[in-house]
C-alpha cells in the first residue's frame, strides 16, 4: 500500500488550525534560505502555502549564496530576536563554506520549529523536548495513521545526518525498536535491511535502496529519495511515494510545532 | 586476550598530573551521593583516591535516601556554584522518586565532567563538545591502546541508558561504525550480536551476554557486569575483565574531563 502523505498532512493541518484559532494571537515564521537552490525554494514555496493556507505569515529572508559565517550570524541574530516572529527556520543544507550548527544556534529553543540547534537536540536526546524534530513527527503520524506500533520491530535507519538519521534512531529506540544504523561506512548494508520490518531512509542517492535489500511487507519511509520506488514499492508492505510521500507531512509538522511552542 | 584497564589508566592519569601541573589552580571536583548505595560509595570512593593520587581535591556530600526532588535541586544549586568547585559528579542511579535529567541540569557545562546535563548532551550530540562522557572516552582509550579502527566494523550496543548506551551509539556512529542498539523490547539479540566485531554493554544484568552470542574473536567491553565473562572470555579476541576493567579507566577519564575543562 502507497503511504498518503497528502492526507495525514491535511489531518495535521486541520488539528493545527483548529488549536490555533482558540488562540488569539497571529503567528508569523521566517525561513531563512541562502543561496539559489532550486529544490530548496520548491519546498520553502510549500511551507508558505501551507502556512497561509491556515492563517499563519510565512516570510522568507534570501542571502547570497557566498554570505560570509559572520555576517549571516549577525542578521541571524537580528532575524530571531524580532518579537512578532515566532518560528525560524534556515533551509538546510547550507553552502558547504558556512557552519551549519553554529548558525542553527542562534535560533532560541522557543523559536526552534525544527528542533536542530545545540540546545533543542539536547533537549530532544534528553527526552524533554516539547515537540518533535519534523522529519521524527513525520514517522510518527505515519505510525498513527496505520496503526503501527514500533515495540519489539527491528529498523534499519540509513543515513546519519542532522534531519532524519541521528534523530530518527534516537526516537525509533525510544518507541522501543531494534535500531540499527547505516552509513556509507557500513559493508553489508542489505543484511542489515533485509532484516528490518521497518526502513527508514535519509541518505540523499538515488536508488541506493532496492528491492533485493528489504524484507517482504516491511514498511519504507524514504526522506532521502533514495529508494527505488518501482521496484521496492511490489515488495514492501506499506511505502511513501516520491511525491506525496513524507514531504507534505513534514510541512505540516513544522506549522504543528510552531502552534504547540506558541499556544 | 583481556584488557588491562588499570594500565589504560595510569597513562591517562599520568598525562593528566602532566597537563594539570603545568597549570597554576587547585582543582576541586565534588560528588554527590544520595542513599546508601555501598557499590556507587566504593566507585566513589576510587574516585576520590585517583584524584587526591594526582593532587586534585575531592569532596563529597551525602544526602539522605529520602531526600525531595526540590530539597535535592536547591542543594545542587548552591554546590554548583561554589567558585572553587570545578566539577560536580551526580552518582547514579537516583533513587526512582527523583527525577534525574532535571537534577543532573543544575550543572553547568563547564563542570559538567560527565557530560550529562541537558545541554552537555546537546553539545556532544552535535559534535561540539570539548569533553567525551567517561564511558565514551574509555571505548575511545580502549580502541587507541589496542590500534581498533572502528570503521566499517560491526557494533552491538546492548541498553541505552543514560550513561552507556546512548552515548555510545552516536559517537560509535561517528566513528564509523555499524551500529545495533538492543534493548528490553529486542526479540533475537543473538542476531544482531553474533554479526558484531565490537560489543559494548551497559544493562547491568548478570550473564546478559553468553559466549554462544558472540563471534570468534569479537572486541567485548562490558560496563554493566553484563558478560559472562569465564566463557566469553574464551571466545572474544579482546575483553574488559569484571574487575580492573572499564572501571578504572572510567574514573581516570572523569579527571581527564576535569583537567580538560579548566586548563
Amino acid at each position: 500500500m502507497i503511504i498518503d502523505g497528502k492526507k495525514i498532512a491535511q489531518n495535521i493541518l486541520r488539528q493545527v488550525q483548529d488549536k490555533f484559532s482558540k488562540t488569539e494571537k497571529q503567528l508569523k515564521i521566517v525561513a531563512v534560505l541562502v543561496g539559489g537552490n532550486p529544490e530548496l525554494k520548491k519546498f520553502v514555496e510549500l511551507k508558505k502555502k501551507a502556512a497561509e493556507g491556515i492563517g499563519i505569515d510565512f516570510r522568507v529572508y534570501e542571502f547570497p549564496e557566498n554570505i560570509t559565517n559572520n555576517k549571516l550570524r549577525e542578521e541571524l541574530n537580528k532575524i530571531v530576536k524580532v518579537k512578532t516572529t515566532h518560528g525560524v527556520i534556515i533551509e538546510l543544507p547550507l553552502p558547504s563554506h558556512l557552519n551549519t550548527q553554529y548558525l542553527l544556534n542562534t535560533i532560541p529553543e522557543e523559536k526552534d520549529v525544527d528542533v536542530l540547534s545545540q540546545k533543542s537536540q539536547g533537549a530532544f536526546f534528553a527526552d524533554r523536548s516539547k515537540i518533535l524534530p519534523p522529519s521524527v513527527e513525520a514517522v510518527k503520524q505515519i505510525f498513527e495513521e496505520y496503526k503501527i506500533n514500533p515495540k519489539g520491530k527491528t529498523a534499519a535507519v540509513f543515513g546519519y545526518g542532522l534531519l532524519v538519521g541521528k534523530l530518527m534512531g534516537h526516537w525509533l529506540v525510544n518507541q522501543g525498536a531494534t535500531v540499527s544504523i547505516i552509513t556509507e561506512f557500513t559493508k553489508e548494508p542489505e543484511k542489515f535491511s533485509k532484516e528490518a520490518d521497518i526502513i527508514v531512509s535519509g541518505v540523499g542517492e538515488k536508488k541506493l535502496i532496492t528491492d533485493g535489500m528489504i524484507k517482504e511487507r516491511a514498511l519504507v519511509i524514504d526522506f532521502g529519495k533514495d529508494v527505488d520506488f518501482e521496484t521496492v514499492s511490489k515488495r514492501a508492505g506499506l511505502i511513501t511515494p516520491p511525491v506525496g510521500g513524507v514531504g507534505p507531512i513534514v510541512v505540516a509538522a513544522v506549522l504543528k510545532n510552531l502552534v504547540e511552542l506558541w499556544s
